[in-house]
């Protein structure tokens, strides 16, 4: 059976079979159920949903989209979405809260017992971008003295939810991190063991107010499932898990990619954003950019004498400042990305200074030659020596301008990857424009 | 205490107290004590690992740098680093394998055991790229006739290394995957119960010849640690865990991002890469884009007689190619993005289309006015009005092309992530000079 039942019944066919419908959901991954959802064109109501039973119901309401959540929070039949709101899992919940209206919010409230309230309320004051905001406080949490046994009778009372997450974390009677027993562990010692014994010493706990990506990073650099989160007291507040890290990773490379193309924050998806956030996040850059080639235009008019005489210059103008601005793109987006994945450092700029000569040299030459006979035969010999050594010197420049940029920009205190391509080819035009006629002046005249 | 005290060892200083060293190593992460090895700037040897013992030996050695590994391999003790290899995760284990030449791989071969030696020519078999080169097969895999009490006794007998999965898998007497359990719902369930009826069906499987991409797409989608890997009967291979998925996915972003900087296939480390692999990985596109900017030269060319007697057109030049291109890369950045992570497909070509046509409508309308003054000052209103006309239509075509890109690449079967930044950018310049000055010879003439 595929998905087309669920589109029939989406589309109010009269003819399918609920039972049906409700037996092939079961057999489908929540996030597959949620994704079907997102793509649907319609607006959507609770029919689809109350076909499930309220633990899956939740799964999936999590799994979609901001929008559409909101939209289905709105005209929730009484207490069925404060149940699948009750049913999510507290990060996916406070998520959702964050996203609500004031007004949406302050009747959410009242609906939720003491506990729940508290717990929203605690997680929600995080701020967004830290450890914080994307922890979940659905962890398990015993003291030191119990027995093996003793532990295992309490969480089979309080069966915890994360089915991805294995590992019990130890706290002192102030809530103070300890360390933590995997749930293997547990499995493998004697049932009179106490808890302390097989403890493992916690030292990878990170801080609540730790910036995401540092989180993440540590997650995938210790292949953790989840670390636990602290705040400043050494009490533990939450867990972050992998899935969570991986998506912030993907989110980072997002951003990264954005401002390589010289795009400004756009956290909405570009088939969904509204028209004006995707005017605002790109005019920024356009606009500022075209102040810099404003340097360019001044530089040829500066020439304009030299040209007037050569006019068959021209015809090479293109093509050389964009190597320029070509190779330096590929030598900032090399330097860009490592220095994202941690593989380059501030300290590593002599290094690879010496190593990007040796390269742009090399690819300065092989551009000079690829150059020589076009420009010969188009413009003559004299022609042809000024277009290839001043393409083996633009090629050279525009790299060194790509590979430094992001070290001037981290040792300034920015963000590297505003060393974006279309800011590094607006620099190099500009060396592009100035080293080509240069060179012209000195060997035409 | 701090990593200086390894770096004093390091350097062979005498005064160091190898206890303290050893005790400050055993509070360290294997990560970071391997990150630690691998900036360091001498080469290796083993007295480092000898502190420690044979498990944190082999966990150190697994996050060593490949070079480094192989080099250790070379100056290895005897047996020393056969025991490490054999003690390292099977993953990680055929990954070094691979790197070792033919010879040393069968220096090594005898020294193993058989079931050993089967399990590393069967997965080094499998081909780079797919689900089979990633997978570990180190993984519990149980009869479904099996109570509980049996199979806790028997995870006790033999227990598997991975402390990050938590999954039981269940096989039928031919091997097959049939479903699986969680390590709670072992621990949850009572004793007498039958595997079977507490199993969960296994509908997640990912084939041994996917791609790694698609299965670490199925682990961040489903929020799963681990996913198991069927061959073409269904029978259990291995898994791949959600640190391998973490790793692809990096990885993956890196490559789009190198794709997005028109920069080759580059499986190594910039800072350590030789010069000729850099070089190779540039010089291809460098030297293409060329030959295309080639076209923008023509069309100069074309209207030199425009030109000479207009020659303040030139001043805008610059400023109005590289608006089309800066257009035309964020367009294009935002799309082959959007497709990378799922957000948008070949399907939604026109939704975009209509949707781009606006955004970049605005723009070019923005860019018009904020060149008009710059350019009634420079050239009069004249110019002004070609330029700021020139300038709407740049803009809008630029960003056309930037979208049209990724969806005509992706439509011939093409990987979209080619449609970088510099191709877009020497596209847009030749549509930018083609209608610049044939704006300017309409209004001008």
């Amino acid at each position: 059976m595929t998905f087309e039942i669920l589109s029939r019944f989406l589309q109010k066919e009269t003819k399918v079979n609920t039972e049906t419908l409700r037996s092939f959901l079961a057999t489908q991954h929540a996030a597959d159920i949620a994704q079907f959802l997102n793509e649907y064109d319609v607006s959507l109501d609770w029919s689809v949903l109350s076909l499930l039973n309220l633990k899956r119901q939740a799964e999936v309401f999590s799994y979609l989209d901001r929008g559409r959540q909101t939209d289905l929070a709105r005209c929730a039949p009484p207490n069925q979405f404060v149940a699948v709101f009750t049913a999510m899992d507290p990060d996916d919940r406070v998520d959702l809260f964050n996203a609500l209206s004031e007004d949406e919010q302050k009747a959410l409230l009242p609906a939720l017992s003491q506990v729940e309230r508290d717990d929203l309320q605690h997680l929600a004051a995080y701020k967004e971008g830290t450890a914080g905001a994307i922890m979940t406080s659905d962890y398990a949490a015993l003291s030191p003295y119990l027995s093996v046994q003793q532990a295992l009778n309490k969480l089979r009372r309080k069966a915890f939810n994360k089915e991805s997450v294995n590992r019990i974390y130890i706290l002192d009677d102030d809530h103070k991190l300890l360390g933590s027993v995997s749930l293997q562990a547990l499995i493998f010692a004697a049932p009179t063991t106490p808890l302390q014994h097989i403890m493992v010493p916690e030292t990878y706990a990170v801080h609540v107010d730790e910036k995401q990506e540092n989180v993440a990073g540590k997650i995938a650099r210790y292949d953790e499932p989840a670390l636990p989160v602290i705040d400043a007291e050494g009490r533990i507040v939450g867990i972050v898990t992998h899935d969570d890290a991986l998506d912030v990773i993907t989110e980072a490379a997002t951003k990264d990619f954005h401002k390589a193309g010289s795009i400004g924050t756009l956290a909405e998806s570009i088939e969904r954003a509204p028209i004006a956030l995707l005017y605002r996040a790109r005019v920024f850059w356009l606009v500022l950019l075209v102040f810099g080639n404003i340097f360019s235009g001044a530089g040829i008019v500066h020439f304009e004498a030299l040209i007037s005489a050569h006019m068959g210059l021209l015809f090479f103008l293109p093509l050389l400042i964009a190597s320029g601005g070509n190779a330096g793109s590929q030598a900032s987006t090399l330097t860009v990305r490592a220095m994202a994945t941690g593989e380059v450092q501030l300290k590593h700029w002599g290094h690879l200074l010496s190593r990007e000569v040796l390269v742009a040299g090399l690819l300065g030459l092989t551009m000079a030659a690829a150059i020589y006979g076009i420009s010969a035969w188009r413009g003559g010999l004299d022609i042809a020596l000024v277009v290839s050594v001043a393409m083996m010197i633009i090629v050279l420049v525009g790299s060194l301008i790509g590979l430094a940029l992001p070290f001037v920009l981290t040792r300034i205190g920015l963000d590297p990857a505003t060393a974006s391509g279309p800011l590094v080819t607006s620099l190099a035009d500009i060396a592009g424009v100035l080293i080509y006629f240069s060179t012209a002046q000195a060997f035409l005249f």
